[in-house]
């Protein structure tokens, strides 16, 4: 039998202030006590059902955070990356509204701006840059923006999510054709946001049956 | 520190009469000896720079086959895939032309078609048909089937490759402004490969630059 170290680390993304940022804790043990890292734990193979149940109870435990949606980024290994031995760490990535992490233990929490990055222990660098890369390729053809949008919004501020996530301006009529392609809003009867100057704007929230699941365009927007 | 057994798997895809087609390996020890299996093998912590060098370790040992191209496929993990505990296997897949197979240990490779697949041992079945769908969403637009197109071939048929990986019919002009658009072929001066019916076709083969590089369409073909 192999002697690898197995853990789970977990990439946080928000977007606040119209930027990409991450959730990083301050470690609690050594290795690199004290400097904040991605959130991260072994596998507990007593109790854990999978990898993913390890990454869930791990963000729990930590963050206080139930996210709506991991998703399984990549695995990273190598005698190396954590000074203990010979490890793999499966990581998973998890977008949030800026809502949830202030409603789980915001105060440690640090926010860090994805493109702004300090150096992190272990290999958590290469592990964030992988999952905005990911989220960024995704952005352009998915319900994947959604995640950061909040419970309901407006179309221009879910508009101006996916323009932050994919760094370019969108045309606004296309914009709505293709969110009504995709078929994964529904209005909020009655409700209305601010739009800016504008009049209110309707207000709209992901259909129950897209909340844990993505969907795909066909084509980029 | 956790107790899991930490392996990698192989998903060698070639494509064979028309059919993407899976190479097996008969287990040569328990659990399920002598049934056809993925490869796969421990990771060896003394000896593997990364799990990437693992799998290629264990392709090399097992098939005698050296891939062009590699990619980590997804990680699985759980108590139950494998009876000898809780463990986590890091997927890789590689595509390979059916040359590169036949020239490799071809008298103990089987090769199946992945749409009318057996039972396989462990969560092998899970393993082939996530890479398959990966395969078959990223053909569209990628050079990925090119590695299946053998050291060279005309265009005719690397059509056809995409055609069978994507499973529906392309139009022939689009086709070649795509690959055109991509960049990725150079003509081999002064070689033709036989074009059915018709007169001889010019033959292309992957750039150097490409070859161990994936190629993204801005959009799909």
């Amino acid at each position: 039998m192999s002697q690898v170290i197995c853990t789970v680390d977990l990439v946080l993304l928000t977007l606040k202030a119209g930027e990409l940022q991450v959730a990083l804790l301050k470690r609690d043990k050594e290795p690199f006590k004290d400097v904040p890292a991605l959130p991260g734990g072994f596998i507990h193979a007593g109790e854990d059902a999978d990898a993913r149940a390890a990454a869930l109870r791990v963000l729990l435990e930590k963050t206080h955070i139930a996210t709506p949606y991991l998703e399984q980024l990549a695995t990273f290994s190598g005698p190396a990356r954590d000074p203990r031995g010979w490890s793999v760490s499966i990581a998973y990535y998890a977008l949030v509204s800026i809502d949830i992490i202030e409603q789980g233990c915001s105060e440690q929490i640090r926010l860090a701006s994805v493109d702004r990055l300090m150096q992190l222990p272990f290999d958590h660098k290469l592990i964030v840059d992988t999952a905005v890369a990911r989220l960024r390729s995704k952005s352009q053809y998915s319900s994947l923006p959604c995640y950061l949008a909040g419970e309901s919004f407006t179309l221009p501020q879910l508009q101006r999510v996916y323009e932050a996530l994919m760094g370019e301006e969108l045309n606004k009529v296309s914009f709505r054709r293709k969110m009504n392609e995709m078929g994964m809003l529904e209005e909020l009867d009655g409700q209305f946001g601010a739009a800016g100057a504008h009049r209110p704007a309707q207000l709209y929230r992901l259909k129950p049956e897209y909340r844990d699941n993505l969907t795909l365009l066909e084509r980029g927007l």
